[in-house]
């Protein structure tokens, strides 16, 4: 185990009903709030009425800030940002999914910042300090309700990049808000959930039991769960299995005393940058390649997650074939969700193969259990074509 | 999965060496530190001269509150808080294990309180400031390190209590700082630890699956590094998943979403409040004969600890059978680790029965799993005879 730091101060309030909080929360952070949300679906599922109700109980000038794209841009940041400057926003609240969350994270650190809010994300600047942030999720995916991070797209630069910026205050989880995903958001979502785990599994670091088991565990619930909540949507406790699993997937718990990888986001960002593609759709194509690339760097852990996570049979196989069982298994779970398999699936062809590798690595090579290199990126592309 | 609220602001700062962020912390908080800590261990080990280094670096001056008891008492408490203001101490800092941090947590809270800080464990009243507190901690064990509990012995009303009072800001936690932890004490730690994962982990609570996940990944793990701490202690890998299991298994992570039990704590503390036995010994001694008078109550679950936790093969075997064959696991596990299995190893017999059973009940019948009243109590206490 590797020392390590691990503090996260997000009050989590989960279960059926917990918007009524909201009153409360909204009278203790101030009169004047920005509402952030994406595209109009919380306003046909009724949530936004909900919302809005509370935040006028607790006598709140609301201002909207609307239109948050799926992969959030960095032009609709800066809009937020000068919205709050104008209206005297005292802390933000973001009702959505992690684009949504992410995109008001950026404002929430934006506001105080003199500087370029692309600064926390091309690391030129860290931020000190943020308006209070709220958040009621309503897609088990990023992970963003119960973290510090944001991914934000520069359309003028085409570069995807992740920035640190603040932990939500509170983040209401309630699963019902989460029974009207369509479903392939829900896919997405829980490819995406798989994919954070994977990042912070496959480590050389030794002697970490307990995150190995917590990290395996979490990939158990969302395999038992995920076919419930594909064949009935309004599964309460399959929906809150899986929303509580995306929050521990990526909240810190796992990747404490270890070295985590994270190339195949990056692969992934390069993707989207370029196509505009669903990011965990993206990430259901390309993990299992890059898992094909790299097991042998640590066959030892390809073998334990094949056994412990996909009940693969030891028995009268080398592990080399056991390590690949288990790769197979993660495609065939893709596949049987509903994710998508090859890059063909989105007409991706590979004319900018080259360039996508070259936006992945841009500062040097990515990842830690195998450091890779734009040609390996290019290669692991061509796998998933 | 029951509603829940989770929020732990405590920053881990997990490692070799850790100790050095001291000084930057000491800056932060202030200059005029109370240093708690218990009967001199820390000074024979060496950790006291590291740490007044640190806070000598840092300016700051420092008072002392030491002879903090195993079982820490108002008075010390009270003599702590009345130092405290003083002095005009802007932090604490508590050296030791859970006994030494209970106590700095009520002084911490009992310093900006203008009635008796007693009322914070009859619930009387509840915290809402503190001074800030920081811990390093020696001892794997309670838990206390990342948590808001505090259990303080009132000796003139011979009351044993425990109070919600508040997060430390940071806890320092090097696992080296364990390595002269004597045996007894870190076998008494282990069932402690072991004991905070059965409370949470017998419940009725069905769809937990994630839940139940990690507290079976906090069993195995001690499990399978309880023999290595002991064989030996300065093995640093053990000593550091032993600690972090002790943190994880109580710092609010397990319990979200599940109705919880803690008789088998109520009845230990009723044995301890009568005979002064080691908690951790009274537990490794009650669990098992506690596992043995309730499990019918679910056997579905003590058939999945027997199989999850104890790798006990159902093949042949009644749920029953396998049940019991992980309950008879568990009481193996304690015995082998040194830990005592029986009251009369205390030198305890039939004669206070009913005095404990009453102690262990005074506000009627305790625990969910099966609630238990005085009757039961005293059956459970003579099955541990």
């Amino acid at each position: 185990m590797n020392n390590f730091v691990y503090r996260n101060p997000t009050e989590l309030i989960f279960g059926r009903g917990q918007l009524s909080v909201l009153e409360a929360k909204a009278k203790q952070l101030g009169s004047t709030v920005l509402l952030v949300y994406g595209g109009g679906s919380i306003k046909r599922s009724g949530l936004y009425d909900k919302v809005v109700s509370q935040l006028q109980a607790a006598e709140c000038r609301v201002i909207e800030l609307s239109g948050v794209e799926p992969n959030p841009r960095l032009n609709t940041v800066k809009k937020g940002i000068e919205l709050c400057r104008q209206e005297g926003v005292e802390w933000i609240l973001a009702v959505g999914g992690g684009s949504v969350i992410d995109a008001a994270k950026a404002v929430a650190v934006g506001v105080p910042y003199e500087g370029d809010v692309w600064d926390f994300y091309t690391r030129k600047a860290v931020a000190e300090s943020a308006l209070p942030l709220g958040t009621v999720l309503t897609l088990a995916a990023t992970g963003s309700e119960m973290n510090r991070g944001s991914v934000i797209t520069n359309w003028e630069t085409q570069e995807k990049f992740g920035g640190t910026c603040t932990f939500p205050t509170f983040s209401i989880l309630d699963p019902e808000n989460t029974f009207t995903v369509p479903r392939d958001q829900t896919i997405y979502g829980i490819c995406d959930i798989m994919s954070h785990v994977f990042e912070q599994y496959f480590s050389h670091t030794t002697e970490i039991p307990l995150q190995t088991r917590f990290a395996e565990s979490i990939m158990k619930t969302v395999i038992e769960n995920a076919e419930r909540v594909l064949e009935n949507p309004e599964d309460y406790d399959a929906r809150a299995n899986i929303l509580y699993c995306g929050t521990m997937a990526l909240n810190g718990t796992l990747p404490v005393g270890v070295d985590t990888d994270w190339a195949t986001h990056s692969i992934e960002h390069a993707v989207s940058a370029v196509y505009d593609i669903p990011h965990g759709g993206g990430l259901a194509i390309i993990f299992p390649q890059w898992m094909r690339y790299v097991y042998r760097e640590n066959v030892a852990r390809f073998v334990r997650f094949a056994v412990e996570v996909w009940n693969v049979d030891p028995a009268g196989k080398t592990d080399d074939e056991v390590a690949l069982a288990g790769i197979e298994a993660t495609a065939a779970f893709f596949a049987r969700i509903g994710a998508p398999t090859r890059l063909a699936d989105y007409k991706i062809g590979d004319d900018q193969l080259e360039v996508m590798a070259q936006k992945a690595t841009p500062f040097g090579p990515i990842g830690r259990f195998k450091p890779l290199g734009s040609e390996d990126v290019a290669e692991i592309l061509r796998m998933s074509l």
